[in-house]
């Protein structure tokens, strides 16, 4: 396999990252993939690229977006003033599935957590998803905490 | 009880909040509760003090600090572009703790996320805190996810 590329996302990425992050059986319940995308996904699109604690990335293959990941850090009181680095909506193309690029995605994701002076990775995954769960324990990550929503729309 | 006061918290507030930060089973083994406080308490909340995505909060009784909380506001582009409202280190002081003023501090949050246009509110607490899971069960938040952490010092 080629060496997968990493870079923050362009606006152009958008509706590939939507695609992703509507392929699966949760996703597919909560995200509107339509040509054009509604109009709620580039005014977010915007509000994280102009945001300097966010990374929205999208990794390559080939030069055909496959993976999608969103980084963040938060400065925090807690943890003796502890940066946290915070993952959400990590997304490998169904296609692409399988080969490791997941791992690579999270190994790339630790190393810059790392760079920037993360005291710690932290991320939630739904409690039917499995399989994530031993992706990230694999990775090093403990399943201590509970995560818990509450919806307002 | 006379009425609970809510405001962003101030760097004279600092001590007060890792005092309660610290003093529980957890907390504890986190936290460096000295006099002076150690500076990255100091340059943590200068970060979030100056970003407008945070509001560290304190809770009031009697012009006396009783409780904190650490308010996030996330875009992101899963959830239609959905806001996520998040909070993080909510802690009510040992001394006033089963009067109410925890929910009345998660109820304020909750308007706060509301008025601010967050499509959800979500958090996460440690597996062993079963009275927080019940306790923010009856406020509707539903423990849909597993929170997982990586530590990286």
């Amino acid at each position: 396999m080629n060496q997968v590329n990493f870079r923050p996302a362009t606006r152009q990425d958008l509706p590939d990252i939507v695609r992703m992050l509507a392929d699966d059986e949760l996703g597919s319940q909560r995200e509107k993939c339509e040509d054009p995308l509604p109009e709620p996904y580039t005014i977010a699109f915007e509000q994280i690229n102009r945001n300097a604690d966010h990374r929205l990335i999208v990794a390559e293959l080939d030069g055909k977006v496959i993976g999608t990941l969103h980084l963040i850090f938060l400065p925090s009181i807690s943890y003796q003033g502890g940066l946290r680095a915070q993952v959400e909506s990590v997304r490998v193309d169904k296609q692409y599935q399988n080969l490791g690029i997941g791992s690579e995605m999270m190994k790339w994701t630790i190393a810059r957590a790392k760079e920037d002076g993360a005291r710690m990775v932290q991320l939630t995954t739904h409690k039917t998803r499995q399989d994530a769960h031993r992706f990230y324990e694999r990775l090093g990550f403990q399943g201590s905490h509970l995560g818990m929503k509450l919806n307002l729309k």
